[in-house]
């Protein structure tokens, strides 16, 4: 499956009163993959949101990733699952779902890139790039280490953590495929029109 | 799989310092059946703790199941998962896992456990039979709901819920399958003693 990782929104529901409706204006203003992330609810309650996106994302023909719950991405048909290092391993994931499926992960560091490319991920979050609240306990990733990680590994790389429209071109120099963005798009008055924008800024 | 119901050991790290330990011990005082249970830990440390757990009980030749996670199920290679009300449905868990895993439901009364029957279940966990508190949000459930259950479905039965030396005898009236017990034996001073003392009240 390829992805166009250029607009990557992760999910929260804390930064909105309706998820669904967010993620259809930020896919109708130009997001090109879609992670839902869950935390602190019960797996009942991750499989029905995730459900309920699925028909979303499917219907605009935009990949859905599933952010730790390899058995939620399972039970939803998800395009994918992305794991961080304090998550199910890469290499765990790959033997339980098979080759087709998308594996993205979560590095910091080049040691960690490369890795994640030897155990078989499909594309890489790097970050955090910048400070950020939906995630406090980030370690931060410089320019540089995101650039030398570009330059170590073949896969996609999405820089994630803090970017916005004023940081997003920042990132430009590592030559990267992409940038997720949480609050960006999801806080935003209107996520249609922040998903423009940002890929707009991206994409020049 | 044929599993022993009897003495069902169900895991919590809060009640014990080394819970490899004291699953070994238990096994020892002879628990049939252990399921491991984890809550607010990351999918990590859930699998590294399974994977550990799993080398104990397939030493032993006793089957693992794991609550809630169909995924760290997969990943340590369990006999079994158990779901609850707000975990992934069973009909999910069934068609992601296939007809020859162990799928366990919790329920608390005759309609869903006539559904988790219906819905592919290979046994019941039934409670909470007494008021605990390793799990104090839980619903209590009387002896004669548990009576009515075991004559509506075909499947095994383990009781659940503050079962203990005293409160043991009060179960066996409905001729179920087994006992499951959390801090009885975890929290004992001696796992095995407390396994052995359990399973010779619930056999005689």
């Amino acid at each position: 499956m390829k992805i166009d990782y250029s607009l990557y929104l992760c999910t929260d529901r804390n930064l909105t009163a309706d998820i669904e409706k967010a993620v259809e204006l930020a896919i109708n203003g130009g997001v090109t993959v879609v992670q839902l992330r869950e935390k602190n609810c019960t797996s009942r309650e991750f499989f029905e949101v995730g459900k309920s996106l699925k028909k979303i994302t499917d219907s605009k023909n935009i990949p859905l990733i599933v952010n730790d719950r390899l058995d939620i991405a399972q039970a939803i048909d998800a395009a994918g699952v992305h794991v961080g290092q304090t998550d199910l391993p890469c290499k765990v994931a790959r033997k339980i779902w098979g080759a087709e499926k998308i594996i993205g992960v979560s590095v910091s560091t080049v040691e960690e890139a490369v890795q994640a490319e030897i155990d078989g991920a499909n594309y890489l979050g790097v970050g955090a790039m910048f400070a950020t609240n939906t995630k406090t306990d980030a370690k931060l990733v410089t320019l540089d280490t995101l650039k030398k990680i570009r330059a170590a590994v073949k896969i996609p790389i999405v820089a994630i953590g803090g970017i916005n429209l004023e940081t997003i071109s920042k990132i430009k120099p590592a030559k990267i495929d992409g940038v997720a963005v949480v609050s960006a798009i999801i806080a935003a008055e209107n996520p249609e029109i922040a998903a423009k924008n940002l890929l707009k800024v991206w994409r020049n």
